[in-house]
């Protein structure tokens, strides 16, 4: 069985399993569930994980070279292996942006745009899940309730920081760093999307004829010349 | 109707319905009218609401097709729709952005910084008001009067956030959200702008011989060749 | 006079001005004079004024035409008539930045990086005086040494704003609004020119044979073909 | 001896120094060593200053013109010369950053974003340090265990700012300052890079035809032009 095959088969099964686990621990999280409700979800979410770990240790058992493989999916090992990073795995529904990689043309730009969108309203979801499992009842907290999670996620992201709300333990102070990540390469995107247009813009002048001359136009020429060159035969002897 | 001729005679009177509504709204939230004049104040706001209201319906009815008109302008029917968001309602003295998508050259530059200082200054302003309006009165809210609220939008839509107010009702906050949201397109406009010309003014070498070859002088070239061509005829039969 | 003549002669002598201004202006600020010094600070700083307000009257009304010229120095006014605005008279010494517009090629980039670490030094010192003498001995003012001020206006050019300083007068906040622009703008500025650097590395590829034709050599080849079709002559006739 | 030769023979021991330096420095920072080991480990850290301190003069006594040396290694003097600043000599280890001058082609973009990793990762390393030495005990001080100085590091240079932490030391407070301008640049280097990938994909468009023509093609074109001229001989004489 090839990569391919294995990536083709797993597609749909591991965005619906990312789904049920983003569910479960919303509402295990949000609800602050208590008792055998909190055992049956931290099942779920424990099924949901042996799923990705078992993806892992198949993806990695198909690569070709495994070493090569293992360097650029550092990511997928850390998502598997620290817990506080679950919530993270979520993220994997957009490495569809290696579609953005065959994108071309103008089209690049709406698209980073979604895909940018998309990804910090993912990112600021599942941060403000992970500060609140992280922070509730911990000594000294101030995120207590997940609509100030929510709150403190945007302020965050945004590079604000009124610091009215902030982690104070260990777990999640490091979501709130890949939090912070997340909201420097959200500016980075934004700029990069805004700078393409007005620097196309800025450069488009009236008309076609200004434009830089194009290869295509180049080769036409040089047949033309080939032609020309053709109907004079050799050099005439003198 | 078309909906070109719907534009066309309503862009005046919707511009005075906008600028009629931020004047009494401005005035109803700043001076905190209570009793008669608060009733006064909110029968003219319903009025422009309803103005709004009939001028959405209108263009999605004139709309072909109306449901790829009505999922590009959801920003409309949330301003329409949401209480919280109405003084949003005068960035569409905005849309005249639109005419930048038909500007080209350096001028780009101005015009992208004129809009954007404009647009940051009504979304300062509406901002101002509608945090102020949100958190006057509530319990451990500490933005009371309108200077507070005005340089708690420029601490915030610059993202330095200094924490000596915040917003800390749900309506303040997402009010507080569109703003950092906003901040962050401010500052990617501005990057943009610089980034456009420091790229072209690095780009710019010594002299027009330098400078790309155009497609105009490709062109000329190739008549140039036909006439050489025509000139020698069929290839010499030797 | 012509105004370009009136710029020669008033060059230095404002430069100077402008310096004895900045150490008048620190000295009674820092050392917070009293008594007769103050009155001395505050003399010298008044002539000052006057030098720079008769230069502003001069070049109005040797303006052509004067409109223009009127609109085009809003910032000038405003540095004359305000006076928490006086200590940013200094950066005229930036006017330079016109410089900026006739260079070009890659020495760009050091320029812009040079201006943009001078201009950002001189705001922080400015900014720092004039919300120290706005803030200082106001109630529940925080800002009340020089020390703290510098750090308070590095804090906010940067947008890092942690909130252990702040202003909480109307001058201060107009001073701190000034200061988050220009910080906006060194990140745009910073980030405009990495940027520049990191494109015009990504675009160059291996070797000369690669770059985008020239109009120079368009133009040799041009010649070149009418040197062909000289030597054909008119069309044979067959 | 030459510059290039020095260059040379110290490189290795200089990294190596430069990682006991680190190693020491951290060990007597985040342990808040105490009497013999405090001796012992200053006079270590001792050591590796004076290794630094030779290798700086030996440097400016190779020189050549030594004047123009000093001026561009202004940076150099002042972390041999001012104590707060030892740690950044750490950073020199990134001036093989000068190695990217001679990378080109989209590899630059991968080349830009590890070493921005990398000086960023190092520079909050070193700060934390600094900023945990400077305050450490200091009256007011609310940066007092390593873990605190770490997370302060990230809040600074990711320019969030919470205000849970700052530093009240005047040379917490350098550190702090050279912090933030990290931070920016680091905010810079990510928008460039992002920004050059997204301006590339989107010039790019269908094919290879619609692509500038190249130098390359046009000196091709040239040399056919030539072959034709040449098969011509002189104007014929009619």
């Amino acid at each position: 069985m090839t990569q391919e095959r294995w990536h083709q088969l797993t597609y749909w099964p591991l965005i619906i399993t990312s789904v049920i686990f983003i569910v479960v621990y919303s509402w295990q999280v949000i609800a602050d569930l208590q008792g055998p409700a909190y055992a049956v979800a931290r099942i779920i979410i424990g099924v949901t994980w042996v799923v990705f770990a078992v993806d892992y240790v198949v993806r990695f058992a198909l690569a070709e070279p495994r070493w090569k493989w293992f360097r650029g999916h550092l990511f997928d090992l850390a998502v598997v292996a620290i817990p506080a990073l679950r919530p993270l795995r979520l993220l994997r529904a957009l490495t569809v942006v290696q579609a953005l990689q065959r994108t071309a043309g103008s089209a690049i730009r709406s698209r980073v745009a979604i895909y940018g969108a998309g990804a910090a309203a993912i990112l600021i979801w599942i941060a403000a899940l992970a500060v609140l499992e992280a922070e509730r009842g911990a000594p000294g907290a101030n995120i207590e309730n997940f609509g100030d999670a929510v709150w403190w996620a945007f302020v965050t992201i945004t590079t604000v920081g009124y610091g009215d709300f902030y982690p104070v333990t260990t777990w999640g102070r490091i979501v709130a760093v890949l939090l912070m990540c997340g909201g420097i390469a959200v500016v980075g995107v934004v700029t990069a999307t805004v700078s393409s247009w007005v620097i196309e813009r800025a450069a488009a002048t009236a008309g076609d004829d200004n434009e830089p001359a194009t290869r295509g136009q180049m080769r036409e020429l040089a047949q033309q010349l080939a032609a020309v060159s053709a109907k004079l035969g050799d050099p005439p002897a003198r």
